[in-house]
């Protein structure tokens, strides 16, 4: 953390007192407080301990379930957001001739690189376009619907973890539905939007879901898999979760994902993140040599918390924003020198310079190579987004 | 825990009263203690917070490698022991027309069922046999090898979860490396040795191994899979681990396996395993209705623990027992009314009353039925094995 109203060049402040301010909550989370007793057992044991686990994992499934409004047989505990979307994408590989595969063009990388897999042992696949706001439409997949008539499974994100972009897939569902032909599979990464912004999985017929605890001050190594209906998965390990995930289930992890999803889903949260995005974003527009990623985020994307919240455009967590003439890394560098973890892109796709998910939304490439990811969570303050402006300002004065 | 010398008949105590002695370590141990402090930050970011979690990763990773005595960089951690496999059964999808994959008749359900998931997408697999003490041997690999000369792939683990039954892997090695035609890759499922027994992964030449951290007193939720040279993975998500495996590293798991694999190693809980199993052992081998599974199991598998112990052919942490007309089923619960966790066969087969592994060995029916495991670990006392056998004895007077 920088000094306030320092005005020494902040470039060349001592690094070893530098205290630090962390924007980076959607690359990981600081870690909620807990103290979680576990049961030592194995929950397929038949023994006293055995149930004992066994009743610790369904209360856990159970408590997730609740904040998620789902039935508790719909979730499945799983080693994080990238197993839980794996499962869903490579259950594909079980019906023979189900059909082609899309997924957006802004998706994760746990998601392309699956897809990625698919394609290479012969599954068809397909994009589906995103708008220059960095969503899929209603408008941009009934394109894609209607290039790719033999679809059977689609992969959207809800909110996108380099953009903030947020999915309107009440819309969406509408189209899927409505879709003539077979059924179509709609699974959704929802890894930056659980447990951060509102959600209706069942509301918007989603089939399955990924989450993940880390990401909203969770442990890491525990995700869930929400599945309307259950799958026939590609491997089932030694048949935990009722076949949908092998290996001996993390209890811990359970618990602690219960525990975070009934803390960070707490409206108060929410509402606090709203405001103190419009805050960071007014005041980031007032920097000349500042533009927002994309460019339909504006200074107020969110109300006052005195009135209720629509759904919002964008997700009150994650910014992307890029300085005229400072490339992301050099910002993100002398932020980080100065006590200010910001990324560039995700933290998934750190050797991907070209950031694939700015370029399918049509953002020129001067802007792409300038973006910067800022992220906030449930500890930020309004202090740290003023340390922040105040850095930003001080560092363009040099840069 | 029942009283010592109790006269009433044990299997009317009241439950609410029993203390617990657990011997179930094999389907999973309780945590050892451990105070971890791990970084927040997703060793994927660039900035202080990522780098330090760099860092503490790699630092695991060493010091896991250092116990293992493999090079740092063979080592990727997992979600466990059910992922290990999984990653290397599965990179056989990568490698076209590569061959057969083998397996022994007896390894674990996270191994039988990633096999039955390449068989039924085309893959051609063999079983190679195991002895009647339950061990594959250089005689029934050489005649799996002889029956399916296309074989590429084969899966032999190295301790039985079972019988404890040990592979003589440095036997093996000779057959592997000596085979006419292709290579043959040679994974070992080491969840019940490592930490446990004397392994020699190098040493061995084993092309891949997988390592569980909440078998020897770890948290669930992280492994380790030993790779000698780099794989072409079926999934690698957002490409952590080098490319082997995806999703966010969990850092608080590998600090805890490199702790357990350095505690559990150390030889004295080795010697006091062997030590107390002599003891059990010879203690059943007294009860007129015990059998021991196999029978080539012998009162004194160990050494004393002040000669220099020689390759064991038995684990001294598992045992498989039978009592003369008592199903498996109901001395396992006898036993738990009065405060004991044992367990049939293995919990990732409790839907399997069938135990295949003992019939693999060509184990009769009677006692297949009649057969409980019972496992221990570095805090199981010399009194809790006095308490088993005087709980076992008294069962058996009502049985």
């Amino acid at each position: 953390m920088i000094k306030n109203n320092s005005k020494d060049n902040p470039l060349s402040s001592n690094k070893t007192d530098v205290k630090r301010i962390y924007f980076d909550w959607a690359a990981s989370a600081p870690l909620i407080d807990m103290d979680i007793k576990t049961p030592y057992g194995n929950p397929s044991s038949h023994h006293s301990e055995g149930k004992a686990a066994r009743n610790a994992i369904e209360e856990a499934r159970e408590r997730c379930a609740a904040v998620l409004k789902v039935p508790p047989e719909t979730l499945y505990f799983t080693s994080g957001g990238t197993e839980s979307n794996s499962i869903a994408l490579f259950s594909n590989l079980m019906k023979a001739g189900s059909g082609r595969i899309l997924s957006s063009m802004t998706e994760h990388a746990s998601i392309r690189e699956g897809i990625e897999t698919l394609e290479k042992i012969g599954k068809p696949t397909g994009k589906i376009a995103v708008d220059s706001a960095g969503r899929v439409t209603p408008i941009t997949l009934e394109k894609a619907f209607d290039k790719y008539d033999d679809t059977r499974f689609i992969s959207i994100m809800s909110v996108n973890n380099e953009t903030g972009a947020v999915t309107d897939t009440a819309s969406l569902n509408n189209v899927i539905r409505n879709k003539k032909g077979a059924p179509v599979h709609f699974h959704c990464d929802m890894v930056q939007a659980a447990g951060k912004i509102p959600i209706d999985i069942q509301g918007w017929e989603i089939d399955s879901a990924s989450i993940s605890a880390h990401k909203i001050g969770g442990p890491r190594g525990i995700g869930l898999l929400y599945l309307r209906k259950p799958l026939e998965v590609f491997y089932s390990g030694g048949g935990q979760e009722r076949g949908i995930r092998g290996g001996t289930e993390n209890i811990f992890g359970a618990i602690a994902l219960a525990n975070c999803l009934e803390q960070t889903t707490a409206e108060k949260y929410y509402l606090q993140a709203e405001t103190r995005w419009n805050k960071l974003m007014s005041a980031l527009l007032k920097i000349d040599r500042c533009a927002l990623i994309p460019k339909e985020r504006t200074a107020l994307d969110f109300p006052t918390p005195d009135t209720p919240h629509p759904s919002p455009q964008f997700s009150p967590y994650i910014l992307q924003a890029a300085f005229n003439d400072v490339p992301g890394e050099v910002m993100a560098r002398a932020l980080d020198d100065l006590g200010f973890a910001v990324s560039t892109g995700s933290a998934c796709s750190t050797s991907s310079p070209e950031r694939p998910v700015l370029a399918a939304m049509g953002v020129e490439e001067k802007l792409r190579i300038e973006g910067i990811r800022i992220s906030q969570g449930y500890s930020t303050t309004d202090d740290d987004i003023d340390q922040l402006i105040c850095a930003i300002t001080e560092i363009l004065k040099f840069l």
